[in-house]
């Protein structure tokens, strides 16, 4: 199959490097095609804004999604936000390797979202979740956090991991994508000051990769995340009134 | 009292830029203080990454939180963020004023989180949530959504308001700032390109103002979200077993 890895991390020997580094090499090995998005190492720009958009829809006046579509559908998007489209509709797989900074993506990587996933293309009004251009593919987030495992359990202080992850989950699925559950590695300090810090840091980078590796090699049998869809809802975009999954008051 | 507005749109005759306007406007009517952090126009950089810091700790390894810490320390942090760390540290009330992309807040104002809120800075591992440094100061989310009010309740296909807002009260609380219950205007489109299209929507920004401004003008009188905090975690950092929020197996 055909994975594009978009990694994000501002430092080459990070231990996201190093997940995203097992996942290449694991996936290469059994015959997958990889392709990387490294998103620092690229440069890319995160910032939505009209001076990408050199064939402008209005000139008084910036509209982010009419820009998007006027631009998608006269091929003049930017160059870098043609290429990650090619490399979407390249991919069986997507993963997202990233740092979970303040309760969600890193600021480069919800760029991402905002330029890529651009209107018109990714989707539209009628051709979006389980109708939208991306079905088909599959999606995962492989999440690493400074706090611990407990921190982030349904009583934790960090917040549940599984609400923090749930609007990063809403916008792959949005575009079609089926999205499995997390690779979630708590606890991870950066490469550290010490011989000690520095001793544990590799200690559980190479549990990490171990851990992934053994993931990253059989996610083809995995189940995605069930997700209601069109069918679910009703004309308002609401989940019927005589659905199963909704209790009535 | 002084108000920061941490506004984020990039077009300035946006509907939020209309609501950012109105508060302003109101909050100074009554006597209040009022400074505004407008990312765009200042060209804030939302990435993170080595090139910020001039006075590195470590040159073969970029940490951010590390990286932070030290130029904290040092007086040290770039420009901005010593602006934005001082506007933080004057302000009574910060306003963060900005659209919902793809469920959550613009990479533009992702980034003013991942730099603004430094480690050693604006908070530490023992000074944090309700012990952290701007404790005492209140924060609320302005936000605009593009989709309807019914596709944002518990049963919408947008997601959950609640569980999309969560991630960001979440980091606000944990420098320590009270959060106030989110101001959410929907069903937000574009200045349109007919006139029937830009009527409605400068029907719906003048609704929206009149709105904003009856809620600002009494915001002081408003109680925050309630959030749990020190006294009833325990050492692991989770809700103590005993605690009446917390249900058993």
């Amino acid at each position: 199959m055909n994975v594009l890895i978009v990694h994000c991390h501002p430092e080459p020997h990070s231990f996201n490097a190093g997940l995203t580094g097992i996942a290449k090499e694991s996936l290469e090995c059994e015959g997958n095609e990889v392709v990387m998005s490294d998103l620092y190492a690229e440069e890319f720009d995160p910032v939505e804004g009209q001076y990408h958009y050199r064939a402008r829809l209005r000139q008084d006046y910036f509209q982010a999604l009419d820009e998007q579509r006027h631009h998608f559908d006269r091929n003049a998007l930017p160059p870098d936000i043609q290429r990650e489209i090619a490399r979407l509709e390249w991919a069986d797989l997507i993963i997202l390797q990233f740092p979970l900074w303040w309760h969600g993506v890193p600021a480069m990587l919800k760029g991402w979202f905002d330029r890529v996933f651009v209107y018109g293309g990714l989707y539209t009004g009628s051709r979006r979740f389980d109708r939208g251009p991306l079905l088909g593919r599959r999606a995962i987030c492989s999440v690493t956090t400074g706090a611990p495992e407990a921190t982030f359990g349904p009583f934790g202080r960090s917040g549940d991991i599984a609400n923090l992850m749930w609007p990063i989950h809403c916008s792959l699925y949005y575009v079609g994508l089926s999205v499995l559950s997390p690779h979630l590695t708590f606890g991870v300090q950066g490469g550290g000051l010490s011989y000690q810090q520095e001793a544990e840091f590799r200690h559980h980078l190479e549990n990490a990769k171990q851990y992934w590796h053994d993931r990253i090699t059989s996610i083809d049998q995995e189940t995605p995340i069930p997700m209601s869809g069109w069918a679910d809802w009703d004309a308002q975009g609401v989940l019927r009134s005589d659905h199963p999954l909704r209790w009535r008051a």
